[in-house]
């Protein structure tokens, strides 16, 4: 269980919770088959949930206790070999917490679980941390590879446009794609300095963090590593203007072969998404 | 290149070798697409190759070197996500092996990629070292998973039988299955003392050794661990007594967790094929 | 979870269960306070639960199914820095289960808390694996080292003896203590050989395994390595004699410290004990 | 022996010492009693000692010879379970530092051993670079938590005031008591612009340095990740322009679950001390 | 093979590739004979080739395909005990690239095998990022020793000059060969702001990447961690300022002690190098 | 230092120490410069002397106290480069040992160290406990590679003969020179029911354990894993049989690329000849 979340039933790990429904529910999703590089993600929900064990339940900036913030953990849905139907079946039990009008938090697995979610959520604007564009057709022969799933999500109904933070790495076709009015590529050079305005103002928003888009140094547990990255402080900064837009979060790639690193920023992102999220709704 | 081995266009790591043709091709398989627990068996030829390193060329107990025995290693098949279309190719390059009147010696990846090797080679018998029965109809809806490989090679035209030394556990489904004629199961206690005797012969004969056959002390570095294993020279000398009558082997499901135990133990059978295969020929 | 348990609402990972009752409860005492040299007992019970997704459901032997034999998993007790008092609330935990009619199946943390184990069980007979004794009066200055815990439950009331095997190391005074009649002694060399008859027949038993007993081959990932230990298949046959006379298990001194040899191998001498345990109930 | 220091009787790793007296004094305390997470402070002192031999004896900012400044290294006063007792004994072996008028190094260890070192010190102000408060009053109904160690030493008779760099998380009853006048709190993003200005002159003061005020990336082996935390030269250039106002420094909550990154920070900031600390004497 | 390179023969990983001649050819030189204190450099050339696999084949700001730029690996040259033997067969397979007007990419190995890449490339000015001086006249009695690399390279006819980016730290006798005018040492916190002006222009470059110049948490698995290095970002600049003006490439000091940090920026760092010196070429 | 020994000039970690001279000298060698595959053998003695911190003092076996037995730890004679003038330097201090009647336990450190300890100690007699020959006569063109230590010591004046134990490997070079008078190889699997009977009595022996005779699983942390190897109770049987014959012992090829594994072995081997080695002194 997330630390600070309650399961289903209401109980809860940090003490008594009367309310009726969830703010945030909180889905594992370890897939793990179309990994290119190291393996490893099937361990990223559990990971992340353990290294987020650390993090102090009260907020200072939002003055916010994460166990009083309504985050509801569902567990894992386990993962098979038959990527449409898994996800499918993940977009039914995010669906559910939509339906509730909760907002999802998904733990990858691989990137290709967002689309689950945005299938879910239905945002207009994907908004995404990522080292890479993830833009490609398919990849090795796989329209479903962690590799496609932000062109993937670009051609669900309804979604209007992608912005891609932090990407500094594609290949030829993906960066042609990138360059149609439905996608904006923030280099992570100028990440610091972005700021989205006012551009996601009423809109539904669904935010994705690969957590790739970091540095190595700050995450070397992922698939797939890639020199000259984010630093935390600037992905926090995202997270915390995007989560007052957005519907539904994701923070995905984090594998266990690292010294916890990956899981420990993965978890503390999902943490700064909910207290932005909610300080949003209280003022 | 695996130590001692020559690559394709005669090339030697060894000195000169001036053979035609080749005895035994090594092709390494880095599938690792339905591993259940824990993945890595990508990294398995890799990680084989280099802990063969530290051998002798000279094997003293069949008075041969190792890079003088005709062992050509063609590099990986790479591994993709259609693991239907995967088997197929590398079925291919096995059966070129076969054509040259060489014998396959196939460097897992999950243990799936034996039904490629069974296929190439057309044994009459499958002899198997394993943890488990693999004789499930289908697992997790895949009926190519790594724990169905053993009934897969069971349907394979011309497959009389399959001989698993080691087993210790499987599902219900599988040990009824296992009941039936063209089933031998030896229980790791039993592995010592069991004898072919002249079962194999004149018969074709594949190997295949699942390193978790071996007690997780000895394969830490493997998907899925089971305690009460065999020890390496019980596995030793069933490869010795096999080896003679075998056109095909292969050594899977090593990765690279640990420290180096399970693929040294893989490449070290693997070698004790080799030198008990030729001492066959040549005697 | 344990995997093949269900939670305390009746609710399963491995599909319908409709038992009144539990017939064996798992708690997780993740207690890692005394441990003298290598920490990480806390992470004890995570660890064999993890270990244990690749078991399969089915046991052969007993022709069983674990997820049908009514065992619940009520998670970790939490630990904390106060050990007299968190062994008072672990053995109310354990205690309930004791009052419901099921077996408690412990997961350490450190051996310490095999006395809560105890006090809740009542056994007339401790029967332990361990490299160690155990028998000191103190350690450090503090007599719940887990060094103390066997002396400590031979001092509880209605405790008769305790049969120690695979011990091959104490101070002076341990040996000493292990001279008296309430104690036996089997070196590990003689396990192997050793039955205990119908020395437990009728009476009440409690069954401590610390996972150090084990040659450290088999479980590296333990606070104090012991050459010279036992072999699993040894160990196994123990906790197969044992358990149909024990109202009590326990698993210690698992750590993360190793590529997963010590939490495989306690895992799968958790599910020996169950199945064996169970086995005798339905002869 | 930290590298480049002598032992007790002047004999000396790095040439001939003939100093009567010694000017800094290295104690090892692997206190790992109350940490929180992850375990292994306990091999901090040896890890920061082994991680230490790289560097050179030469500094060039203040071109000086490690080994010519009089560090001495007194070993480890190993750990035991009861914490006050062990605080006071360590105290005492500071303080015999402290009377030979020495400025005591202390290598944790948890940051519990902080108040020994501040006992000893008797300093009027604390300064510390840590990613959390260490305010509470009790943690886990422990007053001797390393979660409480600065609002100890804020207890202590002669001790002002607590200067904590790089904070970025703490509980509501920290945070409060934050806001108190005896407490001055620099978030992580205000390090690199702080100066210290005259605030510290003519008054005794103690350097503590918790690693995990770093950010995850430049020291994961640390009990608490934290990320969004101090950059290595924000924390040398706080070292730095502490020191020469400094009676006392430890450096803490190192362990030994990282690639050596935290213990080579631990070692570097240690010599930065001294090398400055001399520096001021000097001029 | 390094991803993207082809073999000697012209036989390519990454499609068809018609060249006659290579620009570019890579040799591994796993010498790890002198590393003072973590030595694992043996296994840097395998350990770079493997994480560069995950790096796309395409380069967005040069516009250009890392396949389609005629580079050819030509494996390992093995390293044995003799270093000054090891160093002139090493420079003959250099100096055999740089007949054919291809630019060595050497992957090292400790820092010793500069000396056999400049001795081969005989440039004017000799460009290194380093952390350390590297300026000995011998280290340990070995006047070969890494740490006297650049000093003996100084010593090579023809060359004028040594650069030394982020160097911080020697001995007192280095710092003052440091001094000289054939020396330039550029603090880590001023090569960002550094630019080599028109000095380069017309002249012969050899272009050294000492990982260890990074930072620790980029690039932990080094021989010898120095804290306050640079960032990746930082050495990538001038990687691509030099890299036009360069006639000869390595990257050295990579171990296998981390989680792929630094074999992953030492790929990255060679494929800048390589981009950016073929976009000058076709400027 | 090696725990319950005593410093140079009396100092003991275990308790009040007034003997007059050693019995035991341990001495560290962390010699690695010709290890041929996985490099870390200069971590050996540290890791030895770690491991051996869980062991209890007391054995009950010979019902002595290691601390009482006069074991005297002179600390590493660190290593550098130049193996012969290293060997002398090595020779001189072991030899000091002598001297002074004590026996010296050297600690590697690459199994060439042993040539120091042979020269030292002057045996009739070469006991070894190895996977390898260690017969060649030239290694990579280096005559001090660890690959040809035993030849090198049966060329010493005064060895009459070696006695192999464990050995499974060898070039065929190393085999024709075993097959003379003066060398006895006893394999792997013999080991068990082998004896010295009388061979031994009245001459000076010399005992050297390589490391890696034992099983890989059970010394995974050495430079060249070897499998079907020895047992460790067979290794300790060997031990206590040949010590009360020695005059010498070392234990060799340990590293750091395990769990402690290897450490823990060669700690408890080393305890194991002290204690057999008194044992026959007072008889
Ligand atoms: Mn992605
Ligand atoms: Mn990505
Ligand atoms: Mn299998
Ligand atoms: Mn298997
Ligand atoms: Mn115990
Ligand atoms: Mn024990
Ligand atoms: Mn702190
Ligand atoms: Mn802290
Ligand atoms: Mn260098
Ligand atoms: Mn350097
Ligand atoms: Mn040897
Ligand atoms: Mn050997």
């Amino acid at each position: 269980m997330f630390p600070g979340a309650t399961d289903e039933r209401g109980g809860s790990d940090a003490g008594d919770d009367t309310r009726d429904g969830a703010n945030f529910v909180v889905v594992g999703a370890p897939l793990d088959a179309t990994t290119t590089f190291q393996p490893g993600t099937r361990f990223g929900p559990r990971r992340i949930r353990t290294f987020a064990e650390t993090f102090d339940d009260y907020d200072r900036r939002t003055d916010q206790y994460f166990s009083e913030l309504g985050v509801v953990d569902r567990g894992d849905v386990r993962a098979w070999d038959d990527i449409p139907e898994y996800l499918e079946w993940l977009e039914g039990t995010l669906r559910d917490a939509v339906w509730d009008e909760a907002v999802p938090l998904l733990l990858g697995g691989e990137h290709t679980v967002s689309l689950a979610g945005a299938r879910a959520v239905e945002p207009e604007v994907f908004v995404c941390l990522d080292a890479h564009l993830d833009l490609r057709d398919t990849y090795d022969g796989n329209d479903l590879s962690h590799a496609c799933v932000t062109r993937r999500i670009l051609e669900l109904e309804g979604v209007e446009e992608a912005i891609i933070l932090g990407a500094r790495t594609g290949s030829e076709e993906e960066w042609e794609r990138a360059e149609a009015d439905d996608v904006t590529v923030v280099p992570p050079e100028e990440v610091a300095d972005f700021s989205f305005g006012d551009r996601l103002e009423g809109r539904e928003v669904y935010l994705s963090v690969d957590i790739d888009g970091a540095d190595p140094a700050y995450a070397p547990g992922t698939g797939t590593m890639e020199p000259f990255g984010l630093e935390p402080r600037e992905m926090r900064d995202v997270v915390r203007e995007v989560a007052p837009q957005a519907n539904g979060f994701d923070v995905v790639e984090v594998n266990d072969r690292d010294d916890g690193q990956a899981a420990s920023l993965a978890g503390k992102l999902t943490r700064e998404f909910v207290f932005s999220s909610v300080a949003r709704d209280e003022n």
